[in-house]
């Protein structure tokens, strides 16, 4: 079956506010084997909505509309389905009455266009929301001589996706034939896009049963593998040994086979050497220790740090000599290995882990340009220094130089 | 005049990808006077496509669509648009050798699927694009009677922003009535949105003539106003009116008055003060610094300071005498005085600013929950604490504590 998705809400149609519903949708649907074909967004006006579906209806077996079900003048998606279908609403009382009794139990006032949230178009099963008050609505039904069905979800993300689990995935199941499908993200971290795909490439295009996925992110690749079969260990297997060549192929430069990110592998590998790390940071100013400490329990193996920004610093808390800095500048090789030594030393860690460059956009010269930046990596026997030249804004510099520095960690523990 | 945006491209109907350049789209557009009334997104197939276009092209007198016109199969934008439309394809031989150029220039292989990128729709302006192989396209002409503008853009962020500014907008503003649009950001901080909406709704509502948009973020409202009217003058002071009175009645809360973030703010005033800023954090782990740093000339008020995620680093760093540690807590209002105060005279700064809490999920107690941060700001003669309680997940929580500790900061320089 193929499926299309409405999001309802004019504030949808502004520069600031984006439907976001339909990604979540959109996996939930492709796991049980149905692709999503169409997604409109439409404001709140009752004929436009109903153009909409009735547009949907003529082109999907399954339309799923998403928002315009609260109780003010603006939400109209019960109004214009029941156009769209040539349907009566019909008011429950009963939906009335538990609305009256959830609005005095909280101490709320009732006001009476509450009670439009209990309309329901004839012949649809409602749909209980425990997040919220605006019900959801099921009606399959026969359209133009073929058999559709149309969902009507609440908007808000925190009612939409437990109601959806709860009482929509196994209804939609029983309308479907049986689907088995399975699939494996796999993460790159520090390789082009290109060069990745020039090399992957001829490996996937050998299985189209697996369908395959590249995101590029600064710094990190991910690749999405899915596949259908007769039975979930068929569709397994399938994937699976595509993941197993691509991971062959890419090597070392696989991080996650799991989805997990850089932070929380970098995590495990220290905690399951029982090493410690802390960071000396310049140009990243706290980028390094905050995706570190984004992972619960990294109080286990991150000690702490310093966000060394003046020269000052970098001397008082990572003890780098000052003759070093005058001879090398800030931005150096041997600036950067003295940052990890020194940190490493006074936080007593295992791992001193430093960045120090030219984030930008000012601040750059002919000898070290925007984008330049040292990472060093010392275990108090031997430094790793690397230098990159990264390209892009001075966000993405910053980021780019994290990613680097974690993923000199991840390698050295692998 | 009504717009409509059709996304093209199929990876953005999977759970993946996001179409992103609406929302810039729709901001330019609303500048011009345009409203967006419908946004599609459809995959990479000629017949959805063109089956799309008409729909559009019946409803709204501008058509935008974004993607599928680079070189591969898959990009079918262009003969879709010809299809709904009935007009033939014609290859501009120009194109084709100004192509082969550009890649004999870089060195790069010309292969004959290229050449496709310069079929142009009969009686189309070739919008030339500066940072792709893919020219966009403008055809206006007469649909059913009624003259409609349609507009092919490259897909790619840095392709389509330039390439719109550059080619597009002085043409749409010259098929335009003059349209005078006045618009203003205020940003809040630390205030909850019903409060808020509360406070400021009663002011508001009483000019219809500005619309407003509340945008709710953790810790941060933005207010979004607009105006329109016969002369750019009488626009702007209809939106400045309204933005007094709401200035007036949140007063202190306000931050910023032309969109600047928080981060600027702080920086603005401690540069206006000749003042300097160090921070130790414990909980938020180098969020503070890093957001502080995200500004462009930020090491000309930012020193550094310290990740003090150890009990050890918080005295190794911050000088935080051991015994208070074993006293009250490393989550403690006294713990976090200390801390502000150490790292303001180690780093030699005009303030220092400190973080303690339970970011969770694990490590609460009932004396000391998931969400309670300790926030601290000295400048050597006095300490000010601020204790909270967050709601929310680690990254909600680190995220409060960090727009507490800066929105501290920025008051004390007000």
């Amino acid at each position: 079956m193929n499926a299309e998705i409405i999001a309802v809400g004019s504030e949808l149609l502004t520069p600031f506010r984006q439907d976001t519903n339909s990604l979540y949708l959109t996996e939930k649907l492709n796991q049980l084997g149905v692709e999503v074909l169409f997604k409109n967004i439409v404001g709140d006006s009752r004929e436009h909505l109903a153009e909409v579906t009735r547009i949907a209806l003529a082109r999907a077996g399954l339309v799923i509309l998403m928002g315009g079900l609260g109780p003010t003048e603006d939400d109209l998606t019960r109004e214009a389905v029941a156009d769209a279908l040539e349907l009566p609403l019909v008011r429950d009382e009963a939906i009335v009455e538990a609305l009256r009794k959830r609005f005095s139990k909280r101490g709320f006032k009732f006001t009476e266009n509450n009670s439009k949230q209990a309309d329901i178009i004839s012949g649809a099963t409602v749909l209980t929301n425990r997040n919220g008050t605006a019900p959801g609505q099921w009606i399959t039904g026969s359209y133009d001589g073929n058999e559709k069905t149309i969902i009507l979800l609440p908007g808000p993300p925190h009612e939409l996706k437990p109601l959806f689990e709860e009482q929509c995935l196994e209804r939609l199941r029983e309308h479907l034939p049986p689907a088995f499908i399975a699939s494996r993200v796999l993460k790159v971290a520090m390789l082009g896009e290109s060069h990745c795909d020039d090399r992957i490439a001829p490996i996937y295009r050998r299985y189209p049963n697996v369908q395959t996925t590249i995101l590029a992110y600064a710094g990190e690749i991910e690749i999405h593998l899915r596949a259908r079969a007769d039975s979930l260990e068929v569709a397994q297997q399938r994937v699976d040994k595509v993941a197993e060549k691509l991971e062959d192929e890419l090597d070392e430069y696989v991080f996650s086979r799991q989805g997990e990110s850089l932070e929380q592998i970098v995590g495990y590998y220290l905690q399951m050497r029982n090493a410690t790390v802390a960071v000396a940071e310049s140009c990243t100013g706290g980028l390094i220790g905050e995706r570190i400490t984004s992972v619960s329990g990294s109080s286990r193996y991150f000690l702490g740090g310093a966000m060394v920004y003046s020269n000052e610093l970098k001397h008082k808390f990572a003890d780098v000599p000052k003759a070093l800095i005058a001879a090398h500048g800030a931005v150096s090789r041997q600036v950067a290995a003295a940052l990890a030594e020194g940190i490493r030393k006074r936080c007593g860690a295992t791992w001193g882990l430093a960045v120090t460059g030219v984030a930008g956009p000012s601040g750059g010269t002919e000898e070290k340009p925007v984008g330049l930046v040292f990472h060093a990596l010392s275990n108090g026997e031997s430094t790793e220094v690397v230098e990159r030249k990264f390209p892009g804004d001075r966000e993405r510099v910053r980021w780019w130089a994290s990613q680097q520095a974690l993923d000199m960690l991840r390698r050295k523990m692998m």
